[in-house]
């Protein structure tokens, strides 16, 4: 049952002002955005009126937009326009203004300066917190910021900043998506997640995020702790430590560390130099590497030394470390241009924060949860076609129309400070990480994607996204030695699940100049798309 | 209650023939080993009416003397006339023999090729062989070869060759051993390794070990496994993986060779590079390193990454067999001068058998039996002058008098390949490693020795022990930097539980050009112990 959003009774009047303000009118001569804003245009009631001059609103209901992104606020304003999202206020209002207009009003609140919530860091321990940072994975529930990004200050383009919102008109946005009354996002996303949230949850993660300094320096507490402080096991799976179980002294030091390269490799000053991409260990081992079917780190640990024949030798887990530098994190590419040796304090620091993940965890044995479940072999052979069709839909939000991830704001680094990461490009990972394979991306893809509702698309559509992902230019494989077929042969025998060496769109994947070939076609370069885009 | 050792019947009549040798004559004309031993001299019966002329004995109860050490061939005449050994034929025979005379006869036998078993390898999986190459460890039961040597050939002067003797007379001597009608060993070591087995135990092995060939190469299956057949957890204790668990393929290459390794560091192909000693891992660890209060592997592999004091910083697993190589195995005065690199595929092989040895392990969790058990400080202050008394009681039959321990026979390597190792001078373990601490040494001791007989000293005992051994020279901390104090100040601090830097018996130990005086006292550098004393 839907029902529309309710409002205080105090403005129920300004339903009358609306309703006064006349058809829509599309075809209007140019006005600008702050005009917009402050004085609104006939048959258009001034958005100040009700947000305020500086746009941020009030604790009645009426939300700040200033500092939002502009392309959030222009999709709401449609949206309330053609019904997507219903407003009995905003409703008439967002019909009232062209699309011009609507961009020019949003750009316009983008560029303002948002709310402050106030709070210096806000409670460290609140259940609010909890949720907002480290999220509830027993539920598959990821944390606000593993979207809205870091200190909640949102992502441009699709997500908004969430610190210093009023806590009011987030509650009643928690609620809308729990209730349903508001469901104009993609996927159903944020249904899933308000869904998993009690009222008293709602209530407190609300309160703690409007407290939050929407300016300055992000604060640490609004940085995902190296574990969680409640149990966020997926059920029947092993639960690793949890925060109270961190040690003092110099291993705590050392695990906290290595946690923070694990989420943030690209860009922390440890491993920076040895990524020549956008990738983080993070991205393909969510939860900070603690999800079950998402190769936890837990699981991972105690299966090594052990051979491989990836490269035909017995792999120690620095080994292993090094090979994910290797080819995920495309070392060639990185200042440094090789990986991180095996006995660097780097490799040693990701090493004792996955053994303290795996604290009691029977060593040598597989666990439950292990790596990514294999799928079985699709009924229909993956299809790049069907998967770029599925691909707008389903992932396009966060990874870009062009898979070519979203830069995390206020960053000097646009191509290796990314919110979500390329997928393909010059800044994804190579031709010779384990993911460039269809069947491992498709694996991948079923159990983990999209975020906070793995396991909704289909086995076949995991399949045809994998294909279609993994058939676009990416860095050459390091192994190369200048001769394709040579390396075809011997490192890419599985040629029904593999893409290098095939021509897709006229690209010959893996061939040299390939990849600059792509990317002058795209633009002169990929671009990650601009995170903020109207500031 | 002690008895005599039952002959068959039909030798009785002998007794008669040594009754009637007449008394013993001490000072006699030199007479060779040869004729004594097959012409016998007046009132002597020649050895070999018995014996048979190639001294192999008979199946009837007569031993095979050839080629037995000349020590323990000398030790077992004079016990038999002081009535150490009880027997009632060889009683007054060896009563007739001067000392000089009994060394002949000994040297001579010890120079007789051995009997052959005639076996070309033994039976790998029957229950003698598990015992007499792996022991029964659950039951602190060392195996026969760990005293008696590679392919049970013995080890001079103490440990009498067994391969290829005659069945019923190893039976008859471990039931001896057991009802306690021998007992002139030292410390009872053989009796509480009979007693230990039941019959059928005995008579299996004896029957492997008599089948056994005692010359040409050392059959493989002579050699301890990875792991044993059966359980060898001490009650409570975490049981590592047996035999049967051994993966196959590179893997189980790998574990086999890691053990190798482990067993036989200073003369391994892989490790003798890297070993400046006569140090291997398997000293300090026993039972391949699955014993536990014996620094067991599957203990230690969970516990790493973390913070060591001794270095300061994060250790690796991998760092932490480096350290093992630098010090207790004295890489500085091996062949590369180095320890190996903690990346290598020696550290890794030794790293594959220890994960491996931790299969089922709770990773991060200190387990039962981990390192050794600490000591309560001593009532007395550990005294090296009780100590070397100790020391020539229980260590001294494997250590050596000079605790320059046992080398093995057939090596040109006689300063690496020792049965039991050196402790002190310049094949032992260097000022850097843990066990030159006296409390880390007193803990080891404690719980470890005499081998078979753990915990047979009281806590004083072993406190006063590791300080008589640990009060000798042996080769520089390598982090000595030419500066005696500095070093002291930086690394040893203890000085309660630490004899670098002061001087004992006129030594002060650590300083530059110590243990080359050391060597040039006893008899130009330090000398194990000859291992085949007479062929």
């Amino acid at each position: 049952m839907k029902t529309t959003t309710r409002f205080p009774s105090t403005f129920r009047a300004l339903l009358a002002v609306a309703a006064l303000a006349g058809p829509p009118c599309t075809a209007t001569a140019a006005v600008s955005g702050e005009t917009l804003a402050n004085q609104g245009a006939p048959g258009v009631a001034p958005c100040a009126s009700c947000h305020g001059p500086d746009g941020h609103g009030n604790a009645a209901g009426f939300p700040s937009l200033a500092g939002l992104p502009a392309g959030y606020l222009a999709k709401q304003m449609h949206d309330l326009a053609d019904g997507q999202r219903r407003n009995p206020i905003m409703m008439p209002i967002a019909k009232g203004l062209s699309d011009a207009r609507i961009q020019a009003v949003a750009a316009y609140y983008a560029g303002l300066p948002p709310r402050d919530g106030g709070a210096a860091s806000g409670d460290h321990r609140s259940a609010g917190r909890e949720l907002a940072v480290n999220g509830r994975w027993a539920d598959q529930l990821p944390a606000c910021v593993a979207c809205h990004g870091a200190g909640a200050r949102g992502v441009a383009p699709h997500f908004p900043g969430l610190a210093g919102q009023h806590a009011g008109y987030l509650e009643s946005q928690l609620q809308a998506w729990k209730n349903g009354t508001r469901d104009n996002d993609a996927d159903g996303l944020m249904k899933r997640v308000a869904e998993q949230l009690s009222d008293e949850e709602i209530k407190a993660v609300s309160a703690w995020l409007a407290a939050l300094p929407a300016r300055g320096q992000v604060p640490d507490t609004t940085r995902p702790d190296p574990a969680p402080a409640r149990a966020d096991a997926v059920q029947g799976h092993f639960q690793p430590p949890l925060l109270a179980d961190l040690p003092d002294g110099p291993d705590g030091e050392v695990i906290r560390r290595g946690a923070a390269i694990f989420s943030a490799t690209p860009t922390h000053a440890d491993s920076a130099p040895f990524v020549g991409n956008g990738q983080a260990c993070v991205n393909c081992h969510l939860n900070s590497g603690r999800q079950a079917d998402s190769a936890p780190m837990w699981a991972a640990w105690g299966l090594y030394p052990k051979y491989r024949s990836k490269n035909d030798r017995i792999n120690t887990m620095a080994d292993r470390i090094v090979g994910c530098f290797t080819y995920s994190e495309n070392a060639q590419g990185s200042a440094k241009g090789v990986a991180p040796a095996p006995d660097s304090d780097l490799v040693t620091a990701l090493q004792a924060y996955m053994h303290w993940q795996a604290s009691g965890a029977p060593s040598g044995r597989t666990l439950d949860g292990q790596g990514y479940p294999a799928l079985a072999a699709p009924s229909q052979a993956p299809s790049p076609e069907r998967g770029a069709a599925l691909f707008a839909a389903h992932c396009a939000l966060c990874h870009g129309d062009d898979g070519q991830g979203t830069a995390r704001p206020g960053t000097d680094r646009p191509t290796k400070d990314y919110e979500f990461p390329p997928l393909w490009g010059p800044h994804a990972y190579n031709w010779g990480a384990g993911m460039h394979r269809v069947n491992t991306g498709a694996d991948f893809i079923k159990a983990n994607m999209p975020l906070g509702r793995p396991g909704s698309l289909t086995d076949q559509q995991a399949w045809d996204l994998s294909a279609y992902i993994n058939s676009h230019p990416r860095p050459q494989d390091p192994r190369f030695d200048g001769d394709l077929e040579a390396t075809i042969k011997a490192f890419h025998g599985n040629r029904d699940r593999d893409y290098y060496g095939k021509t897709v769109n006229g690209y010959k994947l893996g061939a040299p100049g390939t990849l600059e070939q792509w990317e002058k076609d795209h633009d002169g370069g990929a671009r990650p798309r601009a995170n903020v885009d109207a500031q």
